[in-house]
């Protein structure tokens, strides 16, 4: 079915999704805050096809969330870094991980609950969340 | 391409698009924050092909995000309402409007901004974001 195109939606949260297109282009988010920035990386990380993930990244870039740059170490590959737009997801990534370990885990969650109560230690009452101490961490380290 | 299941990752990100499923599943659990418990009441608001929308709601019941429930009214309709599980996803529906509102317009946001704010109100340092308070309104009443 093709989709419907919700980029000029009234409703924020169309918007929203509308511009991150499919759910786990988000993994792809979470691959750069956890430092990743290659596309080897991605595709060995996230186990998705070259095609696929080429076109999921090119979304992203076309919708501004993501940019490619040159390497950080001079070398001739391009890296793929998140623009202002795109950080501002670890908002989004915090509340699915906050979701996920509440909900998702019949014994348990494994991880992560320390990165989450971080967050919340930004958020002052009438003010937006600010994530700026906020840090996406593996679940190895979690 | 047949989706990687996530539903036993270990990152609870991933975990949780995997329950969500497809991305406008979203836009599903936003309509019954929004008072809406009927079918017809979806598809009309969503537009969706009967068929897909049918399958999405199957999928959101299978994974216990929403449950089937006789008519409210005592007609012989059923309604279409959140578990526990779903209601806690308005962290993840707030987390997609705040991001919405302040990345996706161009000419400033219609809409919201109080809505998100009594959410943080309910947020304490060391805490767990709680959105007990908290209300999604369509664009209109923002």
């Amino acid at each position: 079915m093709k989709r419907k195109c919700l980029e000029k939606a009234e409703c924020a949260t169309a918007r929203s999704l509308d511009t991150i297109g499919d759910w786990w282009s988000l993994l792809i988010v979470r691959e750069v805050f956890l430092g990743r920035r290659r596309f080897g990386e991605f595709q060995k990380s996230l186990g998705k096809a070259r095609n696929i993930l080429t076109a999921r990244l090119k979304n992203l870039v076309a919708r501004g969330v993501m940019e490619v740059v040159p390497a950080s170490d001079g070398r001739a590959y391009k890296e793929c870094v998140l623009t202002e737009k795109g950080r501002g997801l670890d908002i989004v990534l915090i509340a699915l991980r906050q979701w996920g370990e509440s909900c998702l885990y019949e014994d348990g969650s494994p991880c992560h609950a320390s990165a989450v109560h971080e967050q919340h230690e930004s958020a002052r009452p009438g003010r937006e969340l600010h994530t700026a101490t906020f840090r996406v961490v593996p679940a190895a380290e979690g």
